[in-house]
Protein backbone atom coordinates (compact mmCIF):
# COMPACT_ATOMS: atom_id res chain seq x y z
CA UNK A 1 0.00 0.00 0.00
CA UNK A 2 1.45 3.48 -1.11
CA UNK A 3 0.20 6.48 -0.09
CA UNK A 4 1.01 9.53 -2.11
CA UNK A 5 0.02 13.41 -1.86
CA UNK A 6 -0.22 16.06 -4.32
CA UNK A 7 -1.88 19.59 -4.00
CA UNK A 8 -2.23 22.51 -6.54
CA UNK A 9 -3.90 25.88 -7.13
CA UNK A 10 -6.39 27.42 -9.27
CA UNK A 11 -7.40 31.07 -9.96
CA UNK A 12 -11.77 31.28 -10.10
CA UNK A 13 -13.11 33.93 -12.02
CA UNK A 14 -16.38 34.48 -11.18
CA UNK A 15 -18.20 34.24 -7.72
CA UNK A 16 -19.84 30.79 -9.30
CA UNK A 17 -17.63 28.90 -11.19
CA UNK A 18 -17.48 25.58 -11.93
CA UNK A 19 -14.12 24.28 -12.98
CA UNK A 20 -13.25 21.17 -14.45
CA UNK A 21 -9.46 19.49 -12.52
CA UNK A 22 -9.86 16.16 -14.14
CA UNK A 23 -6.74 16.45 -16.08
CA UNK A 24 -5.11 17.51 -13.23
CA UNK A 25 -6.38 14.69 -11.08
CA UNK A 26 -5.43 12.43 -13.59
CA UNK A 27 -1.79 13.55 -13.79
CA UNK A 28 -1.05 13.08 -10.07
CA UNK A 29 -2.53 9.64 -10.68
CA UNK A 30 -0.13 8.92 -13.34
CA UNK A 31 2.92 10.61 -11.58
CA UNK A 32 1.90 8.49 -8.53
CA UNK A 33 2.86 5.24 -9.86
CA UNK A 34 -0.15 3.71 -8.04
CA UNK A 35 -1.70 1.24 -10.30
CA UNK A 36 -4.75 0.31 -8.31
CA UNK A 37 -6.61 2.15 -5.83
CA UNK A 38 -8.46 5.20 -5.27
CA UNK A 39 -7.78 8.92 -4.95
CA UNK A 40 -9.48 11.48 -3.28
CA UNK A 41 -9.92 15.15 -4.40
CA UNK A 42 -10.42 17.20 -1.09
CA UNK A 43 -11.23 20.90 -0.78
CA UNK A 44 -9.55 22.88 1.77
CA UNK A 45 -12.25 25.67 1.77
CA UNK A 46 -15.39 26.34 3.39
CA UNK A 47 -17.13 28.35 0.60
CA UNK A 48 -15.82 25.37 -2.16
CA UNK A 49 -16.54 22.47 -3.24
CA UNK A 50 -15.82 19.29 -4.95
CA UNK A 51 -18.29 17.48 -7.60
CA UNK A 52 -18.48 14.90 -9.90
CA UNK A 53 -20.92 15.57 -13.13
CA UNK A 54 -20.86 15.82 -17.18
CA UNK A 55 -18.25 17.27 -18.63
CA UNK A 56 -18.62 17.33 -22.42
CA UNK A 57 -21.39 19.88 -22.27
CA UNK A 58 -20.91 22.66 -20.63
CA UNK A 59 -24.78 23.93 -20.21
CA UNK A 60 -24.75 21.28 -17.49
CA UNK A 61 -22.51 23.44 -15.53
CA UNK A 62 -24.29 26.86 -16.12
CA UNK A 63 -27.98 24.35 -15.11
CA UNK A 64 -26.38 22.93 -11.78
CA UNK A 65 -24.76 26.93 -10.86
CA UNK A 66 -28.69 28.52 -11.71
CA UNK A 67 -30.13 25.77 -9.29
CA UNK A 68 -27.64 26.14 -6.51
CA UNK A 69 -28.17 30.04 -6.58
CA UNK A 70 -31.83 29.50 -6.71
CA UNK A 71 -32.51 26.89 -3.96
CA UNK A 72 -29.27 29.32 -2.08
CA UNK A 73 -30.59 32.77 -2.31
CA UNK A 74 -27.09 35.14 -2.30
CA UNK A 75 -29.16 37.75 0.23
CA UNK A 76 -31.76 36.57 2.21
CA UNK A 77 -33.55 37.40 5.49
CA UNK A 78 -32.67 35.48 8.59
CA UNK A 79 -28.80 35.00 7.28
CA UNK A 80 -26.74 36.28 10.68
CA UNK A 81 -23.02 35.37 9.32
CA UNK A 82 -21.70 38.88 8.79
CA UNK A 83 -19.78 38.25 5.98
CA UNK A 84 -22.28 38.34 3.29
CA UNK A 85 -21.55 34.41 2.18
CA UNK A 86 -23.78 32.35 3.70
CA UNK A 87 -24.97 31.34 0.70
CA UNK A 88 -21.27 30.10 -0.40
CA UNK A 89 -21.14 28.04 3.00
CA UNK A 90 -24.60 26.51 2.48
CA UNK A 91 -23.94 25.19 -1.08
CA UNK A 92 -20.11 23.89 -0.05
CA UNK A 93 -21.78 22.08 2.28
CA UNK A 94 -24.68 20.44 -0.02
CA UNK A 95 -22.42 19.62 -2.99
CA UNK A 96 -19.58 18.36 -0.34
CA UNK A 97 -16.09 19.06 0.22
CA UNK A 98 -14.68 15.80 -1.41
CA UNK A 99 -15.10 13.07 -4.29
CA UNK A 100 -13.47 10.12 -4.03
CA UNK A 101 -12.49 7.91 -7.76
CA UNK A 102 -11.24 4.91 -8.05
CA UNK A 103 -8.38 3.93 -10.11
CA UNK A 104 -7.86 0.97 -12.53
CA UNK A 105 -4.69 0.22 -14.53
CA UNK A 106 -3.54 4.02 -13.60
CA UNK A 107 -6.17 5.77 -14.86
CA UNK A 108 -9.42 7.34 -13.46
CA UNK A 109 -11.99 4.96 -13.75
CA UNK A 110 -14.70 8.04 -14.33
CA UNK A 111 -17.85 7.38 -16.25
CA UNK A 112 -17.77 7.99 -19.72
CA UNK A 113 -19.63 11.69 -19.02
CA UNK A 114 -18.02 11.99 -15.60
CA UNK A 115 -15.43 14.92 -15.08
CA UNK A 116 -14.55 16.08 -11.93
CA UNK A 117 -14.91 20.29 -10.75
CA UNK A 118 -14.05 22.57 -8.08
CA UNK A 119 -17.04 24.49 -7.36
CA UNK A 120 -16.17 27.87 -6.63
CA UNK A 121 -19.07 29.78 -4.88
CA UNK A 122 -17.62 32.86 -3.28
CA UNK A 123 -15.42 33.58 -6.03
CA UNK A 124 -12.81 34.85 -7.09
CA UNK A 125 -10.04 33.83 -5.75
CA UNK A 126 -6.74 31.91 -5.55
CA UNK A 127 -7.80 28.46 -4.46
CA UNK A 128 -6.01 24.93 -3.34
CA UNK A 129 -6.88 21.41 -4.22
CA UNK A 130 -5.58 18.31 -2.24
CA UNK A 131 -5.01 15.12 -4.15
CA UNK A 132 -4.33 11.71 -2.09
CA UNK A 133 -3.57 8.75 -4.10
CA UNK A 134 -3.42 5.36 -2.36
CA UNK A 135 -3.25 1.77 -3.65
CA UNK A 136 -0.61 -0.67 -5.35
CA UNK B 1 -4.03 -4.79 2.72
CA UNK B 2 -5.80 -5.90 -1.00
CA UNK B 3 -8.16 -4.33 -2.85
CA UNK B 4 -10.84 -6.21 -4.43
CA UNK B 5 -12.99 -4.45 -7.00
CA UNK B 6 -16.25 -5.98 -8.34
CA UNK B 7 -19.28 -3.98 -10.71
CA UNK B 8 -22.84 -5.24 -11.28
CA UNK B 9 -25.87 -4.01 -13.09
CA UNK B 10 -29.17 -2.74 -12.33
CA UNK B 11 -32.14 -1.98 -14.18
CA UNK B 12 -34.20 1.08 -13.39
CA UNK B 13 -38.05 1.16 -14.25
CA UNK B 14 -39.21 5.14 -12.97
CA UNK B 15 -37.52 8.14 -14.29
CA UNK B 16 -36.92 9.07 -10.25
CA UNK B 17 -36.40 5.46 -8.03
CA UNK B 18 -34.23 4.79 -5.14
CA UNK B 19 -33.38 1.04 -5.74
CA UNK B 20 -31.77 -0.69 -2.51
CA UNK B 21 -28.40 -2.18 -3.48
CA UNK B 22 -27.12 -3.35 -0.24
CA UNK B 23 -27.32 -6.70 -0.53
CA UNK B 24 -25.42 -6.71 -3.79
CA UNK B 25 -22.72 -4.44 -1.89
CA UNK B 26 -22.46 -7.03 1.28
CA UNK B 27 -22.02 -9.85 -0.67
CA UNK B 28 -19.12 -8.33 -2.26
CA UNK B 29 -17.88 -7.03 1.31
CA UNK B 30 -18.34 -11.31 1.96
CA UNK B 31 -16.23 -12.09 -1.22
CA UNK B 32 -13.93 -10.24 -1.01
CA UNK B 33 -12.32 -12.00 1.99
CA UNK B 34 -11.34 -8.69 3.80
CA UNK B 35 -12.19 -8.65 7.28
CA UNK B 36 -11.65 -5.21 8.55
CA UNK B 37 -11.43 -2.11 6.26
CA UNK B 38 -13.96 0.05 4.19
CA UNK B 39 -15.76 0.17 0.66
CA UNK B 40 -16.51 2.40 -1.66
CA UNK B 41 -19.67 2.05 -3.63
CA UNK B 42 -19.50 4.44 -6.95
CA UNK B 43 -21.66 5.20 -10.03
CA UNK B 44 -20.27 6.18 -12.97
CA UNK B 45 -23.29 8.16 -14.16
CA UNK B 46 -23.95 11.91 -13.82
CA UNK B 47 -27.76 11.71 -13.77
CA UNK B 48 -27.93 9.17 -10.63
CA UNK B 49 -26.19 9.09 -7.47
CA UNK B 50 -25.47 6.67 -4.40
CA UNK B 51 -27.25 7.36 -0.71
CA UNK B 52 -27.10 5.92 2.75
CA UNK B 53 -30.75 6.16 4.15
CA UNK B 54 -33.80 4.20 5.44
CA UNK B 55 -34.68 0.80 4.22
CA UNK B 56 -37.46 0.12 6.58
CA UNK B 57 -40.05 2.05 5.21
CA UNK B 58 -40.42 2.55 1.75
CA UNK B 59 -42.00 5.97 2.12
CA UNK B 60 -38.90 7.45 3.27
CA UNK B 61 -37.51 6.94 -0.25
CA UNK B 62 -40.52 8.60 -1.46
CA UNK B 63 -40.00 11.47 0.39
CA UNK B 64 -36.93 11.70 -0.43
CA UNK B 65 -37.66 11.84 -3.89
CA UNK B 66 -40.56 14.13 -3.41
CA UNK B 67 -38.39 16.67 -1.74
CA UNK B 68 -35.54 15.98 -4.19
CA UNK B 69 -38.70 17.01 -7.42
CA UNK B 70 -40.13 19.59 -5.75
CA UNK B 71 -36.58 21.62 -4.71
CA UNK B 72 -35.11 20.42 -9.22
CA UNK B 73 -37.97 20.83 -11.10
CA UNK B 74 -37.94 18.94 -14.17
CA UNK B 75 -38.71 21.93 -16.29
CA UNK B 76 -37.79 25.67 -15.43
CA UNK B 77 -36.65 28.72 -17.44
CA UNK B 78 -33.24 29.04 -17.69
CA UNK B 79 -31.92 25.73 -17.88
CA UNK B 80 -29.60 25.59 -20.87
CA UNK B 81 -28.71 21.81 -21.32
CA UNK B 82 -30.49 20.64 -24.32
CA UNK B 83 -30.98 17.52 -23.32
CA UNK B 84 -33.89 18.21 -21.15
CA UNK B 85 -32.35 16.26 -18.50
CA UNK B 86 -30.79 19.23 -16.16
CA UNK B 87 -32.50 18.59 -13.33
CA UNK B 88 -31.22 14.46 -13.18
CA UNK B 89 -27.72 16.17 -13.28
CA UNK B 90 -28.77 18.81 -10.41
CA UNK B 91 -29.87 15.99 -8.37
CA UNK B 92 -26.94 13.69 -9.11
CA UNK B 93 -24.49 16.33 -7.32
CA UNK B 94 -26.74 17.30 -4.45
CA UNK B 95 -27.31 13.71 -3.37
CA UNK B 96 -23.32 12.94 -4.65
CA UNK B 97 -22.57 10.05 -6.74
CA UNK B 98 -20.30 7.83 -3.92
CA UNK B 99 -20.57 6.78 -0.76
CA UNK B 100 -18.01 4.79 1.76
CA UNK B 101 -19.44 2.24 4.47
CA UNK B 102 -16.78 0.80 7.03
CA UNK B 103 -16.47 -3.18 7.08
CA UNK B 104 -15.93 -4.80 10.47
CA UNK B 105 -15.73 -8.72 10.96
CA UNK B 106 -16.69 -9.02 6.78
CA UNK B 107 -19.70 -7.00 7.17
CA UNK B 108 -20.88 -3.24 6.76
CA UNK B 109 -21.36 -1.03 9.91
CA UNK B 110 -24.32 0.49 8.46
CA UNK B 111 -26.69 1.95 11.63
CA UNK B 112 -29.63 -0.29 12.20
CA UNK B 113 -32.02 1.52 9.71
CA UNK B 114 -29.53 2.56 7.22
CA UNK B 115 -29.52 0.93 3.40
CA UNK B 116 -27.08 1.80 0.42
CA UNK B 117 -29.57 2.56 -2.46
CA UNK B 118 -28.67 3.74 -5.97
CA UNK B 119 -30.79 6.66 -6.73
CA UNK B 120 -32.13 7.12 -10.44
CA UNK B 121 -33.01 10.51 -11.62
CA UNK B 122 -33.08 9.50 -15.56
CA UNK B 123 -34.54 6.36 -16.02
CA UNK B 124 -35.82 4.11 -16.73
CA UNK B 125 -32.15 2.79 -18.10
CA UNK B 126 -29.43 -0.04 -17.62
CA UNK B 127 -26.99 1.44 -15.04
CA UNK B 128 -23.79 0.08 -13.37
CA UNK B 129 -22.27 0.14 -10.31
CA UNK B 130 -18.29 -0.32 -9.29
CA UNK B 131 -18.01 -1.71 -5.58
CA UNK B 132 -14.54 -1.91 -4.06
CA UNK B 133 -13.43 -3.35 -0.94
CA UNK B 134 -10.25 -1.94 0.53
CA UNK B 135 -8.59 -3.80 4.11
CA UNK B 136 -7.04 -6.62 5.77
CA UNK C 1 -1.28 -0.40 6.10
CA UNK C 2 -2.63 0.41 9.33
CA UNK C 3 -6.18 0.32 10.28
CA UNK C 4 -7.87 1.75 13.60
CA UNK C 5 -11.30 2.33 14.71
CA UNK C 6 -12.85 4.16 17.12
CA UNK C 7 -16.09 5.83 18.10
CA UNK C 8 -17.87 7.97 20.55
CA UNK C 9 -21.35 9.37 22.01
CA UNK C 10 -22.59 12.73 21.72
CA UNK C 11 -25.72 14.08 23.08
CA UNK C 12 -27.75 16.67 20.79
CA UNK C 13 -30.20 19.01 22.89
CA UNK C 14 -32.26 20.70 19.52
CA UNK C 15 -34.42 19.60 16.78
CA UNK C 16 -31.34 20.97 14.35
CA UNK C 17 -28.57 20.95 15.64
CA UNK C 18 -24.28 21.44 14.03
CA UNK C 19 -21.94 19.89 16.46
CA UNK C 20 -18.23 20.31 16.31
CA UNK C 21 -16.39 17.27 16.71
CA UNK C 22 -13.50 18.38 15.04
CA UNK C 23 -11.78 17.86 18.24
CA UNK C 24 -12.90 14.18 18.93
CA UNK C 25 -11.71 13.41 15.46
CA UNK C 26 -8.52 14.58 15.99
CA UNK C 27 -7.77 13.04 19.00
CA UNK C 28 -8.59 9.47 17.69
CA UNK C 29 -5.95 10.66 15.16
CA UNK C 30 -3.43 10.90 17.16
CA UNK C 31 -4.10 8.21 19.61
CA UNK C 32 -4.18 5.52 16.31
CA UNK C 33 -0.55 6.35 15.63
CA UNK C 34 -0.80 6.74 11.96
CA UNK C 35 0.81 9.40 10.50
CA UNK C 36 0.25 9.61 6.83
CA UNK C 37 -3.08 8.89 5.24
CA UNK C 38 -6.92 9.49 5.71
CA UNK C 39 -9.78 9.02 8.27
CA UNK C 40 -13.47 8.17 7.50
CA UNK C 41 -16.15 10.18 9.65
CA UNK C 42 -19.12 8.13 9.41
CA UNK C 43 -22.50 8.87 11.16
CA UNK C 44 -24.69 5.32 11.41
CA UNK C 45 -27.61 7.20 11.25
CA UNK C 46 -30.81 7.98 8.84
CA UNK C 47 -31.35 11.32 10.36
CA UNK C 48 -28.22 13.10 10.69
CA UNK C 49 -25.19 13.70 8.46
CA UNK C 50 -21.51 14.81 9.19
CA UNK C 51 -20.57 17.85 7.21
CA UNK C 52 -17.22 19.95 7.04
CA UNK C 53 -17.76 23.64 7.01
CA UNK C 54 -16.36 27.21 8.92
CA UNK C 55 -16.56 26.46 12.51
CA UNK C 56 -14.68 29.56 13.81
CA UNK C 57 -18.04 31.87 13.29
CA UNK C 58 -20.91 29.87 14.89
CA UNK C 59 -23.40 32.08 12.54
CA UNK C 60 -22.41 30.50 9.70
CA UNK C 61 -23.61 26.65 11.27
CA UNK C 62 -27.25 28.84 11.95
CA UNK C 63 -27.38 29.90 8.39
CA UNK C 64 -26.66 26.90 7.56
CA UNK C 65 -29.17 25.11 9.56
CA UNK C 66 -31.89 27.82 8.69
CA UNK C 67 -31.11 27.27 4.81
CA UNK C 68 -31.72 23.21 5.40
CA UNK C 69 -34.71 24.16 7.21
CA UNK C 70 -36.11 26.49 4.12
CA UNK C 71 -35.26 24.11 1.61
CA UNK C 72 -36.93 21.15 3.64
CA UNK C 73 -39.46 21.61 6.02
CA UNK C 74 -40.30 20.17 8.60
CA UNK C 75 -44.35 19.50 7.26
CA UNK C 76 -45.75 19.34 3.76
CA UNK C 77 -48.66 18.19 2.04
CA UNK C 78 -47.07 14.83 -0.10
CA UNK C 79 -44.95 13.17 2.61
CA UNK C 80 -45.99 9.91 3.74
CA UNK C 81 -43.52 8.80 5.64
CA UNK C 82 -45.50 8.35 9.01
CA UNK C 83 -43.06 9.16 11.79
CA UNK C 84 -43.31 13.00 11.03
CA UNK C 85 -39.54 13.37 10.29
CA UNK C 86 -39.09 13.01 6.73
CA UNK C 87 -37.21 16.16 6.64
CA UNK C 88 -34.51 14.92 8.74
CA UNK C 89 -33.76 11.83 6.44
CA UNK C 90 -34.24 14.46 3.16
CA UNK C 91 -31.56 16.35 5.05
CA UNK C 92 -29.62 13.63 6.17
CA UNK C 93 -29.07 12.90 2.30
CA UNK C 94 -28.82 15.99 1.27
CA UNK C 95 -25.64 16.71 3.41
CA UNK C 96 -24.33 13.08 3.33
CA UNK C 97 -23.55 10.45 6.24
CA UNK C 98 -19.80 10.72 6.09
CA UNK C 99 -16.62 12.69 5.23
CA UNK C 100 -13.09 11.91 4.92
CA UNK C 101 -10.28 13.95 5.82
CA UNK C 102 -6.70 13.76 5.14
CA UNK C 103 -3.68 12.96 7.88
CA UNK C 104 -0.61 14.21 7.32
CA UNK C 105 1.98 14.44 10.23
CA UNK C 106 -0.34 12.61 12.37
CA UNK C 107 -2.73 15.53 12.04
CA UNK C 108 -5.83 16.69 10.54
CA UNK C 109 -5.16 18.27 7.15
CA UNK C 110 -7.93 20.64 7.44
CA UNK C 111 -8.62 24.14 5.98
CA UNK C 112 -8.03 27.12 7.98
CA UNK C 113 -11.32 27.79 8.92
CA UNK C 114 -12.57 23.86 8.26
CA UNK C 115 -13.90 22.23 11.44
CA UNK C 116 -15.82 19.06 11.05
CA UNK C 117 -19.44 18.76 12.20
CA UNK C 118 -22.28 16.45 13.22
CA UNK C 119 -25.75 17.53 12.10
CA UNK C 120 -28.20 16.73 13.94
CA UNK C 121 -31.88 16.60 12.20
CA UNK C 122 -34.49 15.14 14.26
CA UNK C 123 -32.77 15.40 18.08
CA UNK C 124 -32.66 15.99 20.61
CA UNK C 125 -31.17 12.27 20.69
CA UNK C 126 -27.63 10.02 21.84
CA UNK C 127 -26.21 9.99 18.81
CA UNK C 128 -23.06 7.73 18.09
CA UNK C 129 -20.13 8.66 15.01
CA UNK C 130 -17.82 6.14 14.24
CA UNK C 131 -13.82 7.21 13.13
CA UNK C 132 -11.68 4.69 10.88
CA UNK C 133 -8.41 5.96 10.76
CA UNK C 134 -5.80 4.45 7.95
CA UNK C 135 -2.68 4.77 6.35
CA UNK C 136 1.08 4.36 7.70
Amino acid sequence: MKIVQKDFRISTKDRNQMIDITGQVGSAVKQSGITNGDVIVYCPHTTAAITINENADPTVSQDILLTLSELVPHSRSGYRHFEGNSDSHCKSSLVGCSEQVLIKDKSLQLGSWQGIFFCEFDGPRSRRVLVQVRGE
